[in-house]
């Protein structure tokens, strides 16, 4: 380590994104993209304000940016925190809400990059163990605790939790922050954002990259009670003022707006991954049932990584996790349907062999 | 304060940016934003951007801005770090490379985004009063620190530091990091990066919202030996994996190439500065000789509140800091030679009623 470094560098192990190759020809999909492009207003709106106008900073509050997220889900703008994708919302939130002297609770298997923001703010935390299915225990949640994540639909399993176990948790710990990492939910899963108003601890966190085909302009966003609302732009103005640029701004506004393009493409995904699922499962596959725009699937017979290496030099990429419990599993995303078919047939291929 | 914060946030004083004033009328020289937009390239390179692609996660290394930059001032991609603006790197830097159990070391006079972020993590820290005439002595950065970080040229003064002070300050201090922060560099101080092979310990941080015409997109750099920039590395990879899309790449990267319209524009600012300076002082102005894109002064016989309060209401902001030592000085961006001409004509009015 560097005699210049925070000794905390030192044991951090940063998150490791998935790989983006620099090659055109090969079959994402490895980073949950979607196939399809994003609101053709959005690129529109794009388009429009690239212009002279980026000399001047943007709104720091990105106003517009929040009012129509806020219209969108029925909320007024003060409780909508807006940032430079969730990850970067999900960093503040372990900062100034997730922090404190009892231990965080989060389970085991779910998003990697949990782990990492602890390693790097040093918060307290304490895994929770998944069910042998993958499901989470809601009554898992009732020690004590200074505060909870858990992503709905999961990450990499795709397994949903009913908002009735999400209220469970919610009203079982009202000392604690509960964040629901929503990242996936447009693509089946049911959004606690309408529990808002009869919990003043819960936050839930949305992405733009995923349901609106945005991953390359970076705007997430937090809806809660102002009260959480508040602590996050504390940290965030205490962070970086500007973290949306203009064209994120207005990107993101046009993508909110864009119901119908919206509505159309998240089924489109619904739709393929059902038909992944059932021509995977035709292969042996076992696949959790999936809320999201991935699948997660182990063949009993074939290794995962070996299966994965082999679709690489197909020229397909898919993600594979060597970590405890999953490392015999794919997390495959919903591409295209013609992708999903190659993938498909590759699939067949390697297994033949 | 809210049971749900970290209690860090109650003390937090978060930073309280220049006012971006919705309505277009005013004239704006309050947050040091260029009069000219953005080089003609970078507008095309992100209005050919804005397309389907933007579906998908940008290159989380940003690896063709690192080269240009790099190629820009003859160092290698390594030796480059690349953020969401300069305030995301400082933010990194503050945490992975200032934060240590010596103090910190920076002047009671400077960016005033410096005490927040120490805030933010609990940097122990103590300020170096700058001498009477708003300068910054070398010497008083020889006792013991565990990193310092300096504007230059400073802010809000304006003031430039020779290179040989730095490079003073650079050798005195061989175990502890020392950032330059040169966001106003361009606009006729002695950049320090050409120092950056000889000492280890060196931390360059630039923006492309000053010079670069491109505050609005939200992209700033750092240049460093390896060591420094792998440990700003593991802080973004704990952090956020994309802070820059895809869009504030390619401008970014088209704004670097594009060096005529870069020296023509920045050498428009720095004429603008000295006749902005002559016309302030035939008003009877005392005003520090500036090197950046803004000048500080103030008027003997004239409270600098009560000036910015009537320039206000003339439709002119400029930026007034209620602190110690500064707070009968005002910081007036350059604007165009109109934009000039009308706050000297306004000034003019003021001071004859």
């Amino acid at each position: 380590m560097s005699r210049f470094w925070n000794p905390i560098l030192r044991d951090l192990k940063p998150y490791v994104p998935g790989e983006q190759p620099k090659a055109d020809r090969l079959v994402k999909l490895n980073t949950n993209e979607n196939p399809y492009g994003p609101s053709p207003r959005a690129v529109a709106a794009i388009r429009a304000a690239a212009d002279d106008s980026l000399r001047l900073y943007p709104d720091p509050e990105a106003t517009v940016l929040k009012e129509a997220i806020a219209r969108y889900h029925g909320l007024s703008p003060d409780q909508v925190f807006v940032g430079n994708g969730s990850d970067e919302i999900l960093a503040h939130t372990f900062l100034g809400l997730l922090k404190h002297d009892k231990p965080l609770l989060f389970p085991d298997i779910t998003y990697s990059f949990y782990p990492v923001y602890c390693g790097l703010y040093q918060v307290h935390h304490e895994l929770v163990p998944l069910r042998d299915d993958f499901t989470i225990n809601p009554d898992d949640y009732q020690r004590e605790n200074g505060g909870i994540i858990i992503a709905n639909p999961n990450a990499p399993t795709g397994l949903g939790l009913p908002l009735a176990a999400i209220e469970r948790i919610l009203a079982a710990n009202p000392h604690s922050v509960v964040a629901v990492d929503e990242a996936y939910i447009d693509f089946g899963g049911a959004s606690a954002f309408g529990l808002i108003a009869a919990y003043p601890n819960l936050l839930v966190i949305h992405t733009l990259s995923k349901s609106r085909s945005l991953a390359g302009l970076r705007v997430g966003f937090a809806m809660g009670q102002r009260e959480l609302i508040e602590g996050l732009e504390r940290v965030k103005d205490s962070f970086n003022s500007y973290p949306l640029d203009r064209l994120a701004i207005a990107g993101a506004v046009a993508a909110m707006n864009d119901r119908a393009y919206f509505e159309e493409t998240r089924h489109k995904v619904i739709r393929t991954r059902e038909e992944l699922t059932s021509g995977l499962q035709a292969l042996g596959f076992k696949v959790l049932p999936s809320q999201a725009n991935f699948v997660f699937a182990r063949h009993p017979a074939h290794d995962a990584a070996a299966l994965s290496m082999s679709l690489r030099q197909r020229g397909i990429i898919v993600r594979h996790f060597r970590l405890p419990r999953i490392d015999q599993f794919l997390r495959i995303t919903i591409g295209s349907d013609e992708a999903c078919a190659e993938l498909v047939t590759a699939l067949a291929e390697i297994l033949k062999n």
